[in-house]
């Protein structure tokens, strides 16, 4: 029988309501001739409980404790879901990571899927169980010690089940109805996607969009698992939701399938450095040491041997960053002044019809330009373009590019 | 290094502070040279809840997914235990059933234990570890599946450690300070025992005494194990508690060890039954598969080939046994009535010292006889008499028995 992994995520099996629901959804799959995987999250809430509890008892943890501790959340709701699936007279069994056995590195609370065992879950499918229910986000260690994969593992224990299995579609259930063009909360026009390649995925992923986990995404595009993002609050036919699939698979698309806005972002300005070579590494290197996640870097023309070096940081990293560039300030940079400007945004549009097409920067500047919003940083990728703003535009510039570039119409 | 079992039930657990302060007297223990196997129950409240949730999901759960779900709450008392001891400096981890491995019989929910793999832990103890935390209650099936031990399993899991590792002693810790002649709530006199035999502590948990779990106290009769119980809410020396040993440990004692009572009983009696052979059978067979739990037993003489049978039984248990001696009174019975009281109590004095003198029963009559309280039914033991006796008469039985054996005066 074909294979099909759901999953749902803490919010889809908050209670026992809609534990309940969710099961109806599994049942009609299975009553299609599927015989389907479902990985669970924890009951929303409950794995920040058992986070909470950990970091209070510990503040250092040791990170195997706290893999045994938060995996407990998911068993919880795998065995629910097998006997709400078994009141249904469907036959289910929960597996817990260790039992399937889904193996991991031994990078405790940030392991790495290495193995996904087929074989005990396939040998009870063939004995006539329709659904395993697995517990998501945890495996075992080579030392047999419980793993887990860090938050958001849900997503990619799925896709890396679908992709064991030969699963013929991976359904992430959540609480949006699929992937939008825009943010629908700061761009009343965004639209719904039908589909989107993994490449744009990946991007909107890593620049804000919270619907899908980077990870799982990277795995779906290495592995070519067709994902599929859908509510689990709705009524769902089979065209529901986005698929997250293959650019082959995508018949006519936009220039630009999508804007992405990061708000909390920090601009630094390191005034007056001595421009010399390696002298990047040194402050790069430097603040990655601290901890600091630098996104996008600018560097001046040197004048006089000395230049201006401008990066882009997440907003609550500043205090580390003037630390960790005061300390290096005397002995090799001698920078004049740290200019530092917290109220910025990134703005990004993303699209793969960009390979093929010109144009589209200067498209977005000019756009920009006739609201009259300065572009401060500029980052390109192959199918991006991100910009950071003054953040009181950032709603501004959204609605202007996702007008632009005609987003509200499909192709 | 010699081993100490120390359990910690649900009270004693039941939220970070009070883990805290089980984590200081584990500390104690392995400051005096100890290895110390750690044995926790989950945090209060926490199983009720989980067993709440799957009785709501499926009435007639599958006990494999009822036993995946309530064994969570362990689990997460273990990790924080082991991270608490880690803050105090002390090396230990968490171990959960499976990783024992505690391995029992596949009868879920309520297995039994097989064995429990020493090598493991013993492997951790030699590397440098002192404490080894493992979670209650659970183990794993040969079919690799999560089993639990049913309910009170936790004191269980601790014996059964203290034996499979030679433990000089199994330490219960709990939310009472050792074992009383009597219930301190209606008897003032009660005392606390030092000592007491694993026979009396056997016939005092079965008789409803709720300090120990009566499977725990077989099993640590069995194996010789030095069961300790004692308080978690006060401090400790070597001396506190009580002892629960064999008796050729007890070097004076008390003909009467304790007086016990049961308040919730009711008694049944079926009036002028047939008298022929195998009709106790037929009676006791037909409640046995209705699933009451009849308790003690008298038989009238007979006269003119019939009789009146008697039986005790718990009070919520009488609607069952109603229906059940109404479906079979035609056909073979044809007694006359069914007469119940469900106003009934049972009160108990257990002592080893029973078996070496006589005229424990005629004193234990005659004390009764003088409160004026009516004995309904007897039954007896090598060292135990039990009666039933009106309900309202329970609390001075009590006192006059422990008055009249002199249980507040020390052997």
């Amino acid at each position: 029988m074909p294979t099909l992994v759901m999953k749902f995520g803490g919010t889809s099996v908050a209670n026992l309501d809609r534990i309940r629901r969710a099961a109806k959804r599994v049942g009609v799959e299975v009553a299609k001739g599927y015989d389907v995987i479902v990985i669970v999250s924890a009951m929303s809430g409950k794995t920040n409980e058992l986070v909470g509890w950990v970091n209070e008892t510990s503040p250092l943890f040791d990170a195997r404790e706290y893999d045994a501790v938060v995996s407990s959340g998911e068993n919880v709701t795998a065995g629910l879901m097998a006997l709400t699936l078994q009141e249904m007279n469907v036959p289910a069994r929960s597996w817990q990571g260790w039992q399937v056995p889904l193996k991991t590195t031994s990078a405790h609370s940030q392991a790495r899927i290495e193995e996904i065992g087929t074989e005990n879950i396939n040998a009870k499918f063939g004995e006539g169980m329709r659904v395993a229910v697995v517990a998501g986000f945890q495996g075992i260690s080579d030392e047999g010690r419980i793993t887990t994969l860090g938050r958001g593992g849900s997503d990619t224990t799925a896709v890396a089940f679908a992709a064991a299995f030969g699963a013929e579609r991976c359904d992430i259930y959540t609480d949006v109805d699929g992937v939008y063009t825009t943010d629908p909360r700061i761009c009343q026009k965004a639209r719904k996607l039908d589909r989107i390649s993994f490449e744009e995925m990946l991007e909107l992923a890593s620049l804000g969009a919270k619907v899908l986990q980077t990870r799982s995404v990277e795995l779906a595009m290495r592995y070519k698992v067709k994902l599929r993002v859908l509510s689990s609050f709705e009524e769902q036919s089979d065209e529901a939701g986005t698929l997250v699939c293959d650019e082959d698979e995508i018949m006519e698309s936009n220039v630009v399938a999508g804007v992405a806005y990061s708000r909390d972002e920090a601009q630094m300005t390191l005034r007056s450095v001595a421009d010399r070579p390696g002298i990047a590494s040194v402050i790069f290197g430097t603040l990655s040491d601290a901890g600091v996640n630098v996104d996008m870097i600018v560097q001046d023309i040197s004048e006089d041997g000395r230049t201006n070096m401008t990066f882009s940081l997440p907003i609550d990293q500043v205090g580390r960053a003037d630390k960790a560039m005061d300390a290096i300030k005397g002995e090799e940079l001698n920078y004049t002044e740290v200019v530092t400007d917290s109220e910025v945004a990134k703005v990004s549009v993303v699209g793969i019809g960009m390979r093929s097409q010109s144009g589209v920067a200067a498209k977005m500047f000019k756009v920009l330009s006739d609201e009259g919003i300065n572009i401060k940083v500029i980052t390109t990728s192959e199918i991006k373009i991100s910009v950071l703003v003054d953040r009181k535009y950032m709603e501004l510039a959204v609605q202007a590019l996702h007008d632009a570039f005609e987003l509200d119409k499909a192709a």
